[in-house]
């Protein structure tokens, strides 16, 4: 089921939504009240910093993907800024305290069910702390580019190859 | 009001919602069925188009920001590859057919109440059509660097500014 068929009730006064064509695609809107219900993307944020030309990854304790490797990332909230939000996941994830120096790349292409439409991924450096992994992950280490551990997305895949 | 105070009922089942901390937020969750309302953001994805050191701008038709010049540009859809979506607003906007070469930046802040939380911004390049302004613009130029016409958003003004 897509995500606007999932939308059967309006959020405002909860009333039956029905689909029509809106703003050039198809979207629940609300016979009563007039909301229109705008699926907005759901953006993933990550990191990716380098120290003598090894990478930070962490090893996903959650499904999908469990047990696999990938950069720090996560959801950016509604509201938030991704660089904040890369910022955040990774000191969740990692404890370090990072600064993000620029966007490398958008990768695009939904890889599971509850995953991000597309991430943003940010080349970043350590401002302070050390590695105790939490949260999403429970363990992160420093991997050469050509001695890289089995890794969780497609898009880490494709940036790490683009950076090696 | 807020976003998540705006989530009143629960878009499966039509219950009332209530406020929960949920995965280090406050989110609207669903008493009854179990639904969890993550808000995610409104993204915009944006053209960079130069020839002869010229940049093509649009004149928006609508408000916020009538009459002031910004580059082609969009909200994204739920499940839309952000490339995909800022060349389709170009060719909605613009007539032009467009292909991305790389991201320029993403730049973040809400600037009106109906806006993007941030913007992707792609260097383009034109691959056929002539310009023909529609849909949310009423005329499309190309502008030089010194001579930029009054913009409509900081967003634009920050990566123009840049450019220059």
């Amino acid at each position: 089921m897509s995500k606007v068929e999932q939308v059967k009730f309006c959020v405002r006064c909860g009333a039956a939504t029905r689909l029509e064509e809106k703003f050039g695609a198809v979207r629940p809107i609300c016979p009563t009240c007039g909301w229109i219900c705008f699926i907005d993307p759901k953006v993933a944020a990550a990191v990716l910093i380098e120290q003598d030309r090894r990478v930070l990854l962490v090893r996903r304790v959650n499904e999908p993907f469990r047990g696999l490797w990938t950069l720090p990332a996560g959801f950016i909230n509604g509201g938030e800024d991704p660089a904040q939000a890369a910022m955040r996941e990774c000191l969740e994830e990692t404890n370090l305290i990072v600064t993000v120096k620029r966007v490398l790349d958008v990768i695009a292409g939904r890889e599971h069910q509850r995953g991000a439409d597309f991430v943003i991924i940010y080349q970043a450096e350590i401002v302070s702390g050390e590695i105790v992994p939490a949260d999403d992950a429970d363990a992160a280490d420093w991997f050469a580019y050509d001695a890289l551990p089995p890794l969780a997305f497609e898009a880490t895949q494709k940036i790490l190859n683009r950076m090696r």
